[in-house]
């Protein structure tokens, strides 16, 4: 009998986050694609745009007038998915057709009025105002809301439909299923073992090194053992913090050193802006008991596998059985720490 | 207070074959899309390619010759994501990184000899040899595998890579993240109720009418109460089948019939070779008593939402959060319904 090699051997491994399992086929990486390329992502946009939405001074399709803000601009979405007074849906006790009412609001968040400025080439002071924005978003909305959903959607290839670097936050009066799947998991580990899973997760990392990609002295950023996409990473605080709200200034300092180092290696790996959304997960604002077993923490799915323009296409298999990768997640973690941290349009 | 408008309101449907929830936001569909458009997909290929691997008589890239065939054609996969033989990971009592060994096989199928025909193009009775051949397989691999997963990758979105039309059929030696979650919910539902879920559901939808989108004698296919994907369907037996091999002769025959003219209206929804990643679930070969609360049922998972360019993209909250959909499942329904069931290649 062979001795199994994670590198070489198809396995699974399992998610204690999700309860989910991915299917790892490292081999199948030597395949030869011949399927779609995405487009490259655009470099060289100039600083201001007089057509863009989001640039300051501009004008908006509702008629608003952005102001000249100089770091970070939040406005309402004039599309979102959610009404802050929609109807109750009407009550069913059909197992086969429920359906349940759903609040809330959706903010865009400008990162910065510079137009061609993505997170990664923005300085850490700049990275530092959109950190105290997600915070306040968060803090504010968290008053009236159950769950505050911090995300970006970078590059047209994550279906993001305007150029100008930006995030979004969507409340919700509900508890969104992934959220609703990892305060079970989360509550059902701390019950069982008594400590934060993802706390010993961090620090267990920290010691492993292996599928690390960034530490600073408060943060640590690994490709998760149980990675679906190709690079995906997980960003945590080595210390306790269940909210945003819980980090001090030093904290919230080096996390934008992390967030830099981090972002500049994905744009880096394939040398052009490296497309993924990323958001932030922490304790929801239901009952204030899933404080001790919560872990704030943020999540980067990239969808690029190969090059800047071939991904990994979470099709057939995938949507209908399992998802599936071709490398591990040691391997990602590797290629990632072989590239610099300093973002290469900055190292010229 | 305004009375509750499915078609204005944002609410969130529940699905019971997963336990998850989708956010519907159908007053969302207004909003202007400037975002990443698709590429078109081609047509006018023609009936044999002679760079094409999969037309008949032509060599493969491992050396192998196809032979010349005239329905369907089966082969295995030359970069298969499993391995039939592969060691087993070796065991962990860690509950952060949990691995399992996963064995398997992957195998090819071509839909017919003719390059340039989609399963909608192909006349029923090639559509049977399909209909066949997923027959012979699942049971052919279900002697060895815990699960055997038949589907399609349909289009370059879908990342398809090889335009000879195909599916493709993965055996696992362990039951997937899908399978096992569907298999928990249909055992609950049979354990509370006494009744079959997929099957009540069938015959409701039959009633119903509204979320219809082809009916024959013995199948349905509706845009499912709880559809994530734009224009997501479900084909089901109206009669009780755990798997493909309790289909008889007539039903198999009409099973062509429905396949025919679901995959047609795709196509003419918007006048183009619809992609979407399609496949069959159906009681897992475990132990013989899921065979009471399992219902064979194919699924159809198209990205377009707009136009054959625009897509709907399950990414930042989607991703972190929820699945959201801009248009209900009644609504996508009626649009498929509104355009004919012979395809506009034919009809002309
Ligand atoms: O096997 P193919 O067609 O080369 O590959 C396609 O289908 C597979 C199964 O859904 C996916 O894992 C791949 O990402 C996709 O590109
Ligand atoms: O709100 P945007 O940026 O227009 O839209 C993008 O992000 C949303 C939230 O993840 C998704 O629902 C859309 O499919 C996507 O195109």
């Amino acid at each position: 009998q062979i001795e199994f090699d994670a590198t070489e051997h198809p396995h699974r491994r399992f998610n204690p986050l999700t309860g989910q399992w991915v299917l790892v086929s490292p081999h199948r990486a030597k395949r030869p694609w011949s399927g779609q390329n995405e487009a490259l992502p655009e470099t060289d946009s100039p600083s201001y745009d007089e057509s863009c939405f989001l640039c300051a001074g501009n004008t908006r399709i509702s008629g608003d007038k952005n102001p000249d803000y100089t770091e970070t601009y939040v406005f309402n979405n004039d599309f979102a998915a959610l009404m802050t007074d929609s109807p109750d849906a009407p009550a069913s006790d059909d197992p086969l057709f429920v359906s349940q009412g759903a609040r809330g609001l959706s903010r865009v968040i400008c990162f910065s009025p510079d137009h061609s400025k993505t997170l990664p080439e923005l300085g850490t002071d700049k990275i530092r105002a959109i950190i105290n924005t997600w915070n306040e978003q968060i803090e504010e909305l968290g008053q009236d809301y159950a769950w505050v959903q911090v995300f970006e959607n970078k590059g047209a290839a994550m279906g993001c439909s305007q150029p100008h670097p930006h995030g979004q936050i969507w409340a919700n009066s509900f508890l969104p299923n992934e959220i609703a799947i990892k305060d079970r998991h989360l509550k059902a580990h701390f019950d069982k073992h008594g400590s934060n899973l993802l706390l010993d997760y961090a620090l267990r990392e920290s010691d492993r090194k292996e599928r690390t990609v960034v530490e600073t002295e408060y943060w640590i950023a690994v490709v998760p053992y149980w990675a679906a996409w190709p690079f995906e990473t997980m960003l945590m605080p080595k210390f306790k913090a269940a909210r945003m709200s819980d980090l001090n200034d030093d904290q919230k300092n080096d996390l934008a050193v992390a967030l830099k180092k981090l972002t500049s290696r994905y744009d880096n790996l394939f040398q052009c802006s490296f497309p993924y959304s990323m958001g932030w997960h922490y304790a929801p604002f239901v009952e204030q008991q899933n404080a001790d077993y919560w872990q704030l923490h943020a999540l980067f799915y990239p969808p690029l596998l190969r090059s800047a323009t071939v991904k990994k296409f979470m099709v057939g298999y995938e949507m209908l059985a399992e998802s599936q990768r071709d490398l591990t997640a040691e391997q990602a973690a590797q290629r990632l720490r072989d590239v610099s941290d300093v973002h290469y349009l900055e190292a010229r």
